[in-house]
């Protein structure tokens, strides 16, 4: 199949640095190697996830993050755009391999030593060696530091012991955990000679070659779940399980031969923070997959839209295209123009991944950023790509019910989305909070009380990171205000003003409330009610990076044809977003009423100037064509004209 | 199991005039009937459903809209109120009882005469004959005017010719069509002697005893699909298949022994609009189904988060409870508060519905203002149920999304009520279309260009269509306009006040854009542009008579400590709507900025005050406790306290 010339223009805009990689993945990997039969039942499903992640691994297609020793790249970002590429096939195939080779073998990588890559590595990339991640426990999931399990050093047989001391330390919604793993990396607090040293990942082998539990390890499988039934999510508990001192991954801390605790860095919480940092990772590659469900979605829906007609054009005969309703382009067109702004902001936080990750730690400024703003993308990028596959189902009526029609399966494994790798609303608050402290406390602790009180002492300072993009935007809004108001909506530096004026103005306003909050009698009372305030801020903060994403993509993009289209897809994403917070624009006197109803004209305007490039916006997108199996969604052209 | 007697006293408030129909279902349904094990495939589910059905009709729990000569009651709204009860169970049971009783059942009741009573009714209450209701076309779903498959009268043999003429004209999404089925009514348009008499139902078998199709008859199974597992929607088309004239469901209009087209209704379109007109129940019938699972979820979700704890509360060391995080509070408790307004707002509608079927024909006004009634009720309770099951999947985290907690399937489940039954777009644009035009044409007719002219001629008449609690309203309304400005937010009238100005200005709004398009050259997307106004006039609509509902609701309950609580419940209801509408408040300067700041810091409180009743509120929404299905989502209490 051959897509348009600006679909292939716009494709490789949207590609970026990745458009090589992806490429390979769009002409080498077969709708039979990533699209599931939307039909299988929950074992048939398991089994065909297993079969295809072995297959791509023994192809190279998603080993890239792997050291080059074991035949890796070693390149993060790379493994990022992998994630994003088999997340347009099937979410359970990516979610099989994200939990086999970015989270158990990530984990290794990034927390163990030569002795864990040499040993343990060959496995993990074959699959010979499935693997789990287990972190989350039944009573604890986002609060990582209260995990229950423990690792206990024993001096006497130099081992560890490793023991689940309550029903809820039970490991909990853990993937390979239900029938294929065999091994798991075990979080859990760490005591040594009775001092406790913070939580530490352990390698346990959990099963034996014939997959029965070996002694004193439980395992369950949590069965069928609202999607993602090709992977096998269990619980894994642990009966005083012994392991050699070896196992730990102690790349930051354990026990040395002498039987000491050993670590480079000496803080128990900056230990801990740097540990959970190197899985960063993670959470970049589910938001962009996440979004990779969208496109995929977007892309049926409105092919869907350009082929589906309903009601007749009064008096005239002919019935009309779904998407030339102003309803229906209002519906998907400002969700593609996401599409984009997504997807170009998430190129910049791939790369600026791979930058931390070769900086080895010299950078911990840069380090904290990165997890703000990872954390920031996957909640937003998570959220918007499950409003965006609900539209697209209910956008194609009853054929978008249908399994054949890919959307709904997409839909429903990209749920959970919103929930692992961090729980959506606890991220949002995170990325507030390292707004509020400029980043100068570690990253992802959620002491909102402590927060409030550095808070009170940083009031005033708020300003601005800035991205790559800071002269462009300059530039861009020195112009724009020298614009007659009649061209103010369409003018980019606008549009950025309006971004940075909710951001700073959210920001400040919650920094002041922290501070009054850290001074109330019944400070979890006055933190609770800023809760809100620092969902907004941490939102205002994303689609302010999100747009000037957008702003250095459209400047490097040398097709000039597509250069002015993508001005118009960026006008959009701007307006419509500027539209769905116009309640607090208004609120704040940012703009007058009449003002804030020409926005919405202006986005109806926008819909229908490029409506008429669907076609090519959605072949953008960059799905492969025959990854788009959905044969019945495919309605034939009417043929009644009484 | 025991609830609280505030959640009886409330179930009882909420209950209504079928409280003890309702309370019927739960002494004697128990789980075994009516809740599906979550991770049966689809062909096991199909099995389950069909039997679960024969065993809820055997029993009497969904015969009720049925002619007492066939053993029902014939009252149509305990048959809504049984639907609405076995919803709580499972939606695929509900759905395949709504397609074999409600749809099938209910078109013969409706269409057909006393013949097809006595020879089709037995066998479609028992599911002896297994039936389909075969309108919607791949073509043509929402544009039932334009369906394609023709039913051409013979009079060479007295026979009736259905046909297939097109690809297009293939029935499609059929329930009970993909394998139970046996017969069809099937919708087509009628020609007698050359003569087209519009959209006609035709009894047509097409199985014969042992599963396989009749000769000339093609079906197919439309499989997998994103939910609603237990229930065989497939296609049927038709190759000049010969019924015998007695199979015209010809109530409305049929051929009579000599041959000749008879009708009491003289007009094409007024004889369409009565036959669909008499299908309302199906939609009244889909708005509560879909509210009821949304109830069912927030009872788990809020069971859930009154349970499960998550990070520790600074200094105090103990972890706090999920529903005391603000944020939590805001995802339930306003949806809490929905779920009574529309619960009131639909036992009103269904005994409208009863009314209106009691009148026989003699008040269509009151028709036409139950299907408006009824086309808004169900979008808009739909949207909400889907929007709330998937908060309420997302409140659960990972629990959540774990099948064994019911809420994932629900959600599944209810995702294509927002399609079928009526697309929500599309319904929501014919309730403006009958706002505009004072219910003075027929209802259900798309024809906008008809709408915008006829608009012309009733501008500046625009007129609230008041409900019962009139005389109640306008106190409230003269009440409050007695209150300082520091009471308006709780005042029951200045709420109803700003519900009612919306509506107006919308309504007013949209009849001027209409005026003012149906003059405009290109009348197509001058019309065009009025969608999204037209859509905002609906919802309006809807939340007004919702409110009005909610108003009556509280004046009727008998018991004052409930009263007041329900009084609370209102302002969440009446606030938290208004809070989600601010912008176009802001927008038309109904109220400031900082009175807009105020009703969401009003929301607040009000989620902080009934927050303590959270348990007894999600017991009053009624569904019973053992249905509740969901062990891994009842999580012993933490014991670390670390």
């Amino acid at each position: 199949m051959t897509i348009s010339p600006t679909g292939e223009a716009l494709r490789k805009s949207l590609d970026g640095p990745f458009h090589a990689l992806k490429q390979r993945w769009r002409d080498e990997v077969t709708a039979d190697d990533v699209v599931r039969d939307t039909a299988l039942t929950m074992d048939e499903a398991r089994d065909w996830a297993l079969d295809r992640v072995i297959g791509l691994a023994s192809r190279n297609f998603v080993t890239a993050g792997f050291p080059s020793e074991q035949g890796g790249t070693g390149n993060a970002a790379e493994s990022v755009a992998n994630f994003e590429m088999v997340a347009m096939g099937d979410l359970s195939l990516t979610i099989k391999t994200g939990v086999q080779h970015g989270l158990f073998g990530g984990a290794i990588v990034n927390l163990g030593t030569s002795y864990h890559h040499e040993t343990f590595l060959p496995g993990a990339i074959s699959v010979d060696l499935p693997g789990c991640f287990a972190m989350t426990e039944i009573g604890h999931g986002s609060d990582v530091q209260s995990l229950e399990t423990s690792i206990t050093w024993d001096p006497e047989t130099s081992e560890f012991v490793v023991h689940s001391p309550s029903p809820t330390s039970t490991k909990a919604y853990i993937g390979n955990a239900g029938r294929d793993g065999r091994m798991a990396v075990v979080f859990g607090q760490l005591w040594v000679d009775g001092v406790h040293e913070g939580v530490h990942v352990v390698l346990v082998p959990i099963r034996d070659e014939n997959g029965n539990d070996l002694p004193g390890v439980t395992t369950g499988d949590q069965g069928h779940k609202g999607g993602l039934l090709g992977v096998d999510n269990g619980t894994i508990s642990f009966e005083h399980v012994r392991v050699p001192r070896e196992m730990l991954l102690d790349r930051y801390g354990g026990v040395n031969e002498a039987g000491e605790y050993e670590s480079k860095i000496k803080s128990k919480n900056a230990r801990f923070f740097t540990m959970l940092g190197t899985l960063v990772r993670g959470r970049i590659c589910v938001g962009g997959g996440a979004a990779s469900a969208a496109r995929k979605a977007l892309t049926i829906s409105v092919n869907y839209a350009n082929q589906r007609r309903q009601f007749r054009e009064p008096g005239l005969g002919h019935e009309i295209l779904l998407l030339d309703y102003l309803t229906h382009q209002r519906r998907l067109l400002p969700n593609v123009a996401a599409a984009y702004a997504f997807g170009f902001a998430q190129n910049e936080l791939s790369l600026e991944l791979q930058r931390v990750m070769d900086a080895e730690g010299a950078d911990p400024h840069a380090a904290r950023a990165l997890e703000t703003l990872a954390a920031g993308m996957k909640s937003m990028q998570t959220r918007w790509a499950n409003d965006t596959l609900q539209e697209c189902r209910e956008a194609c009526g009853g054929a978008g019910y249908l399994s054949d029609n890919a959307i709904t399966l997409a839909r429903q494994d990209a749920d959970v989305f919103a929930t692992f790798e961090g729980d959506n609303t606890v991220l949002l608050q995170l990325v507030a909070k390292a707004l509020l402290l400029n980043s100068k406390t570690s990253w992802g602790e959620m002491d909102l009380r402590g927060t409030a009180q550095k808070t009170a002492r940083l009031i005033g300072g708020t300003v601005l990171e800035r991205t790559t993009a800071r002269s462009l935007i300059d530039r861009l809004v020195a112009s724009a205000n020298r614009k007659p108001e009649s061209q103010k909506l369409r003018a980019r530096g606008w549009q950025i003003q309006l971004f940075e004026f909710r951001e700073e103005h959210v920001v400040e306003g919650l920094a002041q409330r922290m501070r009054a909050a850290s001074k109330a009698e019944d400070s979890f009372e006055a933190i609770n009610q800023c809760q809100p305030h620092m969902l907004e801020a941490a939102k205002a903060h994303i689609e302010r990076v999100v747009l000037e994403a957008f702003v250095a993509a459209i400047e490097d993009c040398e097709d000039d044809y597509v250069k002015a289209l993508l001005v118009k897809v960026c006008d959009l994403y701007a307006l419509s977003t500027i539209e769905s917070n116009r309640a607090w624009y208004l609120e704040h006197e940012a703009f007058d009423p009449r003002r804030s109803k020409a926005i919405t004209a202006a986005v109806n305007e926008l819909c229908g100037e490029l409506r008429g490039k669907s076609k090519e916006l959605v072949e953008g997108l960059g799905v492969p064509e025959d990854w788009l199996v959905h044969p019945r969604t495919a309605i034939p052209p009417l043929s009644n004209k009484r």
